[in-house]
């Protein structure tokens, strides 16, 4: 079993952030050539872990956009930094996720990218990955 | 380790479909018997996969009819296929699931099924599952 | 492999309890101290597994207060037992989680907590593990 972690740098308060390529290359990198799986994680509370369509942009755009419309940001919420908007986000989107390899490959679907799903950046994160 | 695929045939734009005895039977047939974890991942990026009530088929549809309430379509999408709702839909759902195994039959809850989640449907779809 | 089960009594209708100290000592008494990862399963189909922040209580209160908030209540549900917005929580949430472990420890972020996710309680719960 290899694993590692790659770190990432939102540049927004919301962003969905591709991080295949770097999944790839860590993959890569640690010899992985296996079938199996391979486990993503992300150890932050105002963050999540998403695969979707990474062909057009805008279909990201879109996905934050329309969640942040649709999670509350009037709520009489009680946490006192004020991101729980991106807590409720966070467990709506999971921080957790799978993926199935071959030969060492992600075998993802023809439009499927892996997001990190920023929902209080900017700031430095992390994603453990094991596999 | 055995690994296949399973196809879903779904038949309105929004519908959950119940696909656990599709599952059961392809375990079944590839002699898994063993104790551990199936997993199941959906390679489409407008379509999700979920565990919840099967017993009763209001369940599903009310979750669909709730789910459709929830989502924005009156947000000023930008994705020209007019699918970003479903794209939304995907991500608050998820892409892949992990039920356990106990001598190679899946453990599910007195009251749970495996539901493929399309929401941009009618399409041809298929799941991958590895055990 | 090791594997188990842990109750959970919750005490209302919706609710987040903390049950990462819960799956620590149950891995600890299997003996488990390995890395690689543990796998949760909650049985329930009105109940959800999410990992959040557990250092201010405030936030668990806020994630089920604005969930509650964003899922409609009002929709005309068919499903006779009342409960179809907790069926839509938990596929909003999610039934099973992945967790790394390193030794045998759960790898958690620095804020981080394992929470089962009560939508129609008060009732006596399970959740299943495996590592």
């Amino acid at each position: 079993m290899a694993r590692g972690t790659i770190t990432v740098s939102s540049k927004k308060q919301f962003e969905l952030i591709d991080i295949t390529d770097q999944i790839a290359a860590a993959l890569r990198e640690a010899g992985v050539d296996g079938d199996g799986v391979c486990q993503l994680y992300n150890p932050h509370t105002t963050a999540g872990l998403t695969i979707n369509e990474g062909a057009d942009p805008a279909v990201k755009e879109d996905i934050i956009g329309a969640l942040s419309r649709m999670v509350p940001f009037d709520h009489p919420y009680r946490h006192q930094e004020g991101n729980s908007p991106a807590h409720l986000m966070t467990t709506l989107t999971g921080s957790a996720l799978t993926v199935f390899l071959q030969q060492g490959r992600l075998q993802l679907g023809t439009w499927q990218r892996i997001f990190f799903a920023e929902f209080d950046g900017p700031r430095q994160r992390k994603v453990l990955w094991q596999a």
